[in-house]
């Protein structure tokens, strides 16, 4: 039964509902004119960003559009690549422009629909994370269904050449995430960090107040880092394990089935995630607890229905049930990541709980005791992503035939990120409301509103913390799959080509050496990102307060704007770097090492990316968590010197959690899909 | 020509010279009787926290022979391992008992001998060092060589079974190894950071203070963990690559010429480091480059008779001359390590001084200023080390024979070690100095004095950086070599078994990730322990201050040995969980992974172990030096802001760089040497 048509289905019906949901959320009130206004601010900072950004990679877009239309003409890419690449990074950047422009509206509305009940801000912020979250998987399945069907008019029956012509798409939306991911990663903490430095810590006022110069920088920053950042990063995941899952299928030998069940597969999640999206309520008066416990519920729905759905499909298109199962451990896995990371980060478990202790001799020891926690913190997802690919492996008949283990191990990344539509929603439900407390607090709304808000913010943190896990995962494993597509292409572009991938061979010894520095790396350069344009906010910052008379009083007011612009220019000019290093080492690495470098570098660098990623991201949590555990009241409360130990924790943990950490997971899916589209090249041309 | 004699007769001379060196530093004044009983204090501390931890890992040994000796019985491992991985254990604890014998004997020399001139000064202390170097060269050799005779008796022609055989006798040197650089790692700086937290940055007394009761402690740590610890490390290293030399050269067909030129290149190096350590002479009022200078000469004069030597040896043998060019690419990757660790770690460098600017904006900063340097700082060790494999791979005939590249790979890493006599001798030097520095200033020796040995202390903390980066680069190349040893190992004991190597296969892959994984729990482990132990230093100073009346007048005596008593149970408690870790983990993933997995274990481990570790002893050497630059003056000098972040950071960057860092280079050797003795275990028992 061919269910390919199940993916555009699937895909115009998440974006349907997306603009059902987007409608439902303009409608809603947006407040007082203070609160219009502040909301504007975000808005037209984010707009203003985002444009400029979009500026910035279309010159990288058209150069690297003029280089594969020269590779393709020499034959070297498929003829479809520079068109595709353009469709990838559009489609890519048209969600995070979508998912933004209903987040910076939802923001001041969520604000006003706390002031009825919990439940109303609850239901507006989250509809607008669902907005977002199914942009992303409407407009993912769509560019794929786009291309499959022309393809399959232009090669008729040949599924080889339609699968591993698509795999090398992919890379339109890895270098589209790249920028959205880095250069949102680098304004979001710029802004964060130089607001607290000079707000909070040297002129003593609180977080989002409307003296603060840089505090519309700050919440911009929440928008264009959390929702567009996070967004493009799983829009390339989504992208990634598809189009790697449907090349090995083929090369499995399950031809036009091959491509079928995870174009189906993701269409299905998609309607499992709009039903699951409807039981997300809570009421009046609910805890943190409660409150979680509704979105689980709309995650634990959706997946749970997926497992029904990947059953009948996989039956129905006559497969091995090997494969359901494997698609059942991508899903397991995904949820089970999701939990370890809370388990290290959440101030409601022993993890951070001790780290927060540690503040009592001072913030060195802190500082160990967070780098500790988050290394100790890559075991268990290791193990869980390391039982997923060998259970999917073994499961899919892998022992007998390797490319049906691999096609497998493919499917077990396509099933984890199935229900993107509403973990995503979940996740970017996270920066909507965290702008809404930031709001509630500038127009100066009652003590009961901004309770509520701060519930739904403290809420966003944890969902935060998990879907920074679930990324991580499904990076990984997508990397994983994209490694095997990649070493599967070279087989396909020359089939006489001796792949010497033996791991003790050096030039594959030598790669996995580089690729695991690579992320190394990547964190440094971006890490030093942040430090130099935090260092930029901080110095206006201080010019303003010093310049503007009345400002402290509040009877001038800051400008926002020259805060928000030098962070949309040191993230533009500052995005560059870690954007040319990943593009270009897979290219030099293979020019100089081989296919078997090229391998070798890959394997090393998700091994060690996946790692420093969870590591980083959950270090940072931590201290995050850690320092709100002593402003809850505990260990000597805000002011102590616990509390100032715990401040240098969480800036240190800032760029970890929300720039470095997640511009790894790109790091390691842009590298293979690099390696994917240049494959003939380095086949042709290398010393080793 | 067989020059496998060179061998006993390199060692016997290393060990005689030794000695010599030994009778000459005891043989000088030991000063005042304040001097005296300080060096008596130290000493005591040490040889008590020596005899306790060899005490407690005899334990260990103890049950490992058991073990061993079972296995032998049921034909698991050659019979012969049982006593070969006591002797291992023994030499190299003696390697340590002596070297720290003589360093806490040469403390108080090196300060009175500073009293007459620079020059004296150092060429006691160096003295001492090259005695602890040239013992762990002759007593390493000389285990190698007795077995080598041994096992020739036996098994007479049969140069595959000798070498194989032997290959399994690495691991009493490396069980021993782990325990001394953890336990001394974390000895060195529970004492150091605990002294530090108290006695500088509470009561204000300055470093070194003998109202302090934990500076006997701290004195005995320099001793322990970077005399002994550092030489049972180096001491693995120097085992480690020689007997994989050894192995992978009978298995690349050379028969006993395989044998024979590690060997000899060894005995070769120990003539070289002879004559170069009589070039080590400085004169009075040289400044810091000068006395550097006068260091290097002697490492360099070695080097270049190596060349000579080895081209001589390689002429001789008959052999390729590309393996001539193996050896020196390993040279000269020693050499190029340890200067780019001195660019990134001292403060006459950009990066340091930069890294002390990043204080203006507080500790947060600095510290991430600092991981970002340290992180940036892997990128050209592991090109050095990637160029150095490829170079000695291809130039040794790798491209036509795998088996000779791989012979050529570790006889890179032996020529990288086989000046270990004068390098770790020069690294030595430092913690003595260190010591020489701590008693001019407990017994109020002049100003005079107190200014030569900072010199030659300021020295040792450069050397100590170089030695730090040459410990890590001789780690990843001797685990390298170890690894292509253990895929040997086993095509030896079963030469039907069908080796999987792909990196693609899922267990191979998964063990690269657990192998990812592994360098940052074990730097998490060691971390905490360092934390704990600190922790219990601090309550014991208070305590102390608090109770003992006149202690801070002066007019009584702290108990100093209660703080060194604390410190060794803590350092012996903490060490044991590391340990089990990295012997018990391969076993694990062998019996679950099997063959495949456990080598895509040993890759990963090396390669992330290789950059965590030079990240880990970077960050901590840049940081500790941006310190001292900001108390030579700049940046505000000493008490500023900028200094009190500075510090912060200093005390992130102790474990960083004196625990977790170089405990990391055991553990890659650890792993690949227990998965090489438990081969025929796995092989005949495994999940997949």
């Amino acid at each position: 039964m061919d269910l390919t048509i199940l993916a555009p289905i699937g895909a115009v019906a998440a974006l349907v509902y997306a603009l059902y949901l987007a409608k439902k959320v303009t409608s809603a009130d947006e407040g007082t004119d203070a609160m219009k206004k502040i909301s504007k601010s975000i808005r037209e900072g984010a707009n203003a960003y985002l444009k400029r950004q979009y500026k910035t990679v279309a010159v990288v877009f058209v150069v690297l559009i003029i280089v594969f239309a020269v590779l393709a003409a020499i034959g070297q890419v498929n003829v479809f690549v520079p068109v595709a690449f353009l469709t990838g990074g559009v489609f890519s950047a048209l969600s995070g422009y979508f998912g933004m422009k209903i987040a910076t509206a939802a923001n001041a509305r969520t604000a006003h629909a706390a002031q009825t009940s919990l439940n109303s801000g609850l239901k507006v912020a989250f509809s607008a994370g669902a907005v977002m979250g199914f942009t992303v998987v409407g407009l993912g399945l769509l560019d794929t269904s786009i291309w499959y069907y022309i393809l399959k008019f232009v090669y008729g029956d040949n599924a080889q050449q339609i699968a591993s012509a698509m795999v090398t798409f992919g890379m339109g939306a890895s270098t589209m995430a790249l920028f959205a991911r880095v250069g949102g990663g680098i304004f979001t903490k710029a802004a964060d960090v130089g607001a607290d430095l000079v707000g909070k810590v040297e002129a003593g006022i609180p977080e989002d107040d409307p003296r603060n110069p840089a505090v519309i920088a700050d919440n911009v920053g929440d928008n264009v880092g959390d929702v567009a950042g996070m967004g493009a990063d799983l829009y390339e995941s989504y992208a990634g394990a598809r189009l790697s899952a449907m090349a090995l299928g083929v090369s499995a030998g399950l031809g036009f089935t091959g491509i079928m069940v995870p174009m189906a597969l993701c269409a299905l999640g998609i309607f499992a995630s709009i039903i699951g999206s409807f039981f997300v309520k809570t009421e009046e008066g609910a805890d943190q607890k409660k409150l979680l416990g509704s979105l689980r519920k709309g995650t634990y729905i959706s997946s749970a229905l997926v497992v029904v759905a990947a059953f009948a499909l996989i039956k129905l298109t006559g497969l091995d049930i090997g494969f359901f199962f494997a698609i059942i451990s991508g899903l397991l896995a995904g949820v089970l990541i999701g939990y370890f990371t809370e388990y290290y980060t959440s101030d409601s478990y022993k993890p951070t709980r001790d780290l927060a202790g540690t503040s009592e001799t001072g913030s060195a020891t802190l500082i160990i005791g967070g780098l500790a926690l988050g290394m100790k913190s890559t075991a268990i997802p290791v193990i869980i992503i390391g039982v997923a690919v060998m259970a999917s492996y073994v499961l899919s008949g892998g022992m007998a035939d390797m490319a049906l283990g691999l096609y497998g191990v493919a499917l077990a990344a396509v099933g984890m990120l199935s229900t993107l539509g509403i973990t995503l929603a979940t996740d970017a439900y996270g920066p909507v409301a965290d702008n809404a407390g930031g709001i509630a607090e500038m127009a100066g709304l009652g003590e009961e509103v901004r309770k509520r808000t701060d519930a739904l913010d403290s809420l966003g943190n944890t969902t935060a913390a998990t879907g920074k896990g679930f990324a991580i995962g499904s990076a990984a494993l997508t990397a994983l799959a994209l490694v095997a597509s990649y070493i599967d292409q070279v087989k396909l572009i020359d089939p006489n080509f001796v792949l010497k991938m033996d791991i003790m061979n050096p030039p594959v010894l030598i790669g996995l050496m580089v690729g695991a520095m690579l992320p190394f790396i990547f964190a440094a350069l971006t890490m030093e990102s942040v430090g130099r344009a935090a260092q930029s906010i901080v110095v206006e910052v201080r010019r303003q307060f010093k310049t503007i008379k009345g400002l402290m009083e509040g009877t001038a007011e800051a400008d926002y704007h020259s805060c928000v612009d030098l962070c949309t220019k040191s993230a533009l000019h500052e995005m560059i770097a870690p954007a040319i290093l990943a593009i270009v080492v897979p290219i030099v690495v293979g020019l100089v090492l081989g296919v078997s470098g090229v391998t070798g570098m890959l394997a090393g660098a998700t091994a060690s990316g996946f790692v420093l990623a969870v590591m980083m991201s959950n270090s940072g949590g931590a201290w995050d968590n850690a320092k709100k555990y002593i402003e809850a009241g505990n260990l000597g409360g805000k002011g102590s010197n616990n509390h100032k130990a715990a401040v240098v924790g969480d800036t240190v943990g800032d760029p970890f959690k929300d720039t470095s950490g997640p511009a790894i997971n790109i790091l390691i899916k842009l590298l293979s899909v690099v390696s994917i589209v240049f494959a003939a090249v380095v086949i042709n041309v290398h010393l080793f």
